[in-house]
């Protein structure tokens, strides 16, 4: 048994722990657990737009016709009809020619950055990506303990050249990206600056990891160009998060045959397989449903969601503040005048009852105290209205308390 | 897009990922998927047992009750109210005082491994193990690259004085069991050779690593002491594979504060938390149904089945091979004399229609070659005597071809 006051003498743990950045993330979530508090901190798809009728029918049907192939052990690589729906689908999408052979189904796109870790990076093998980027993409690579190599933002824009000057001088194990609608950002590269990526990581034979969990989820503009489409040496991640729910935990890793060869080896030793009821179900699901124009529902009500916290936030905060105005997924990326604290400003913003994430546990390195992820996706449209003007009144309070402004 | 015969010229693998020892099994499971081969191979649950009705109607009230919470984004430590339930069960079982809080649900028991693994092993540590024992453990710790010490069997035995032995003189970081009907050989601790293990790890302060897929079905002989009712250092492995059904993957690990609060910073790196879904299910299908009883049944199932096996091996088959006799769990261990290789009587076997496990996969080093493992939960009585009977005549052959016996 366990004594809360005796703890095991043994408390050894490996070096790789200790490499993993802690996560403000979670001290935020503590915070904001109270209900009267208006939350732009998480990064929860609307619950409201879980196709939850059609899952049930999905599911009822998986009982009743294949009920032991659903409960039962099932390949490391996943249910076969299942990888070959997500294989259709970017023919569909990006006349991808890509194959059911290579691809792996995961616990979401977050296990693939662990399973990626673990076949493809040694101790101090370089990975760039930018900064800010995803923190879990950060923390998943840092057990394996590479050296991040990354490349923060200019005047609201991803500095392509500079991470193309990074990869020719580095010589990176991996890229890191999100290209669509990136996780802080919601900046999209465009289709030059992939080609410019492309054309790097192709010089120094780099992977590229092609993180897309919400890339169609757009609402506005052009779909751009996978980088699988530029460059063969690119790994794609996705996930059923965004477009169908993700309480499933389900997602997929695109690669070639040779990687897929080892992440088969480190899938297999990490849990044997994904459900394989939930990849049932979700197999069902597609096979039953419009799942497109699910998506484009979903685009929609997203769309004015981020249109009104945009036209709120412009309309009550000082003009100084910038924004990005993303085209998809899930985030605003704010940028205070540079004198300004988040952090100290979160503090005074949660006690008006509104939360959002200071930019800072975005950054792997050298992160600036001035910036700030708003999440449009969890609100409803009025409670993104009065969460914007509790802001307001709170960045009101912190410009007074700091002599600013 | 991928091509197949241009693959990208960045195959640069991790060191860690070539310290995995490849499957023999998974070469196994190929050659066996004729449906005309009885397969005492796999380590398969029998579907039969799977309480369809049960979990469907379970599902149907997730779907009625809680849709929303079952669909989103949840705790890294999992559902409160499923680790409810598991940390009652041990109370139940063996008057143990865990708490909800000592435990993390994993996808399946495996995962439990990879991330102790990952929080607890630097390369070079030690750790102690049966030889044979589980592959897939060998394989998931590999990854973390320690050294593996081990103690082979003796006459049908584990040797456990040469194992005290072992964890005296390396003082490793930590001791690898499965102390209730081992697979692959189907063998159990008694008290007192708990007691000594607990003692040697206690002086030397390794963690014990109790993991115990197959602890509830026990159809014979009376329940030992888990290892933490007698060494507050060990971390327990479980799983509802073999008493709900596999391909849920759901599974938990039980550990002290200080171990867990690493344990959350790795399952959060490595998939966010397991499937919500599946949590709800499980928790909804313990609150509605007689769990125990259902356990039960599939004891007693098992027995019926492992005696058809036993008797029939020991009726048909020369007497000099020698088996365990398993109080519980999925699987007899057969030693066949020291002149007989069992890889080549699979291949003989196979030709006869049936399956089974060489020995020698599940042993880290110096592997004997006249060992099997023998399945009895995945083939009806029926089969199982006509298997038995395929491998008397397999037998027969081989000896013939080799101027045995």
């Amino acid at each position: 048994m366990y004594h809360a006051t005796i703890e095991p003498m043994n408390t050894r743990f490996s070096k790789r722990i200790q490499h993993v950045p802690s996560s403000f993330l979670r001290e935020i979530f503590k915070v904001i657990a109270d209900p009267a508090i208006i939350s732009f901190a998480g990064g929860l798809p609307n619950a409201e737009l879980f196709p939850v009728a059609a899952l049930e029918h999905a599911t009822q049907r998986v009982f009743a016709e294949t009920p032991k192939e659903a409960l039962q052990y099932g390949d490391t690589d996943g249910v076969p009809e299942l990888r070959q729906i997500i294989a259709q689908s970017y023919k569909e999408k990006d006349a991808l020619d890509v194959h059911s052979e290579h691809i792996l189904i995961t616990n979401g796109s977050q296990q693939g950055l662990d399973l990626l870790g673990k076949v493809l990076i040694d101790d101090g093998d370089v990975v760039v990506l930018d900064s800010p980027t995803y923190l879990a993409a950060i923390q998943a690579l840092a057990l394996y303990e590479p050296r991040f190599v990354s490349t923060h933002m200019q005047n609201g824009a991803h500095d392509i050249a500079s991470m193309c000057e990074h990869i020719r001088t580095e010589k990176p194990k991996m890229i890191y990206t999100i290209p669509n609608f990136q996780n802080p950002t919601g900046l999209t590269y465009t289709n030059e600056e992939r080609e410019a990526i492309a054309s790097a990581a192709r010089e120094v034979g780099a992977f590229i990891i092609e993180d897309d969990p919400y890339g169609e989820i757009r609402f506005e503009g052009v779909r751009q160009k996978p980088f699988l489409s530029l460059y063969e040496n690119t790994i794609m991640l996705g996930s059923f998060s965004k477009i169908v729910a993700p309480g499933m935990r389900l997602g997929w890793i695109v690669a070639p045959e040779s990687v897929m060869q080892k992440l088969r080896v480190a899938k297999q030793a990490a849990d044997l397989h994904t459900s394989t009821l939930v990849q049932y179900i979700v197999y069902r699901y597609y096979t039953e449903n419009d799942t497109n124009a699910h998506i484009k529902e979903i685009a929609a009500a997203y769309k004015k969601q981020k249109d009104a916290m945009l036209s709120a936030l412009r309309a009550q905060l000082p003009s100084d503040i910038s924004y990005t105005d993303p085209e998809g997924g899930m985030f605003i990326w704010a940028t205070f005048p540079e004198d300004v604290d988040t952090a100290a400003l979160f503090k005074i913003a949660v006690a008006h009852g509104v939360a959002f994430v200071p930019g800072e546990s975005f950054f792997a390195n050298d992160a600036p105290k001035n910036t700030a992820r708003l999440n449009y996706t969890a609100a409803h449209e009025a409670e993104i209205l009065e969460g914007v003007a509790r802001l307001a009144k709170a960045y009101k309070t912190y410009c007074e308390n700091n002599n600013l402004g």
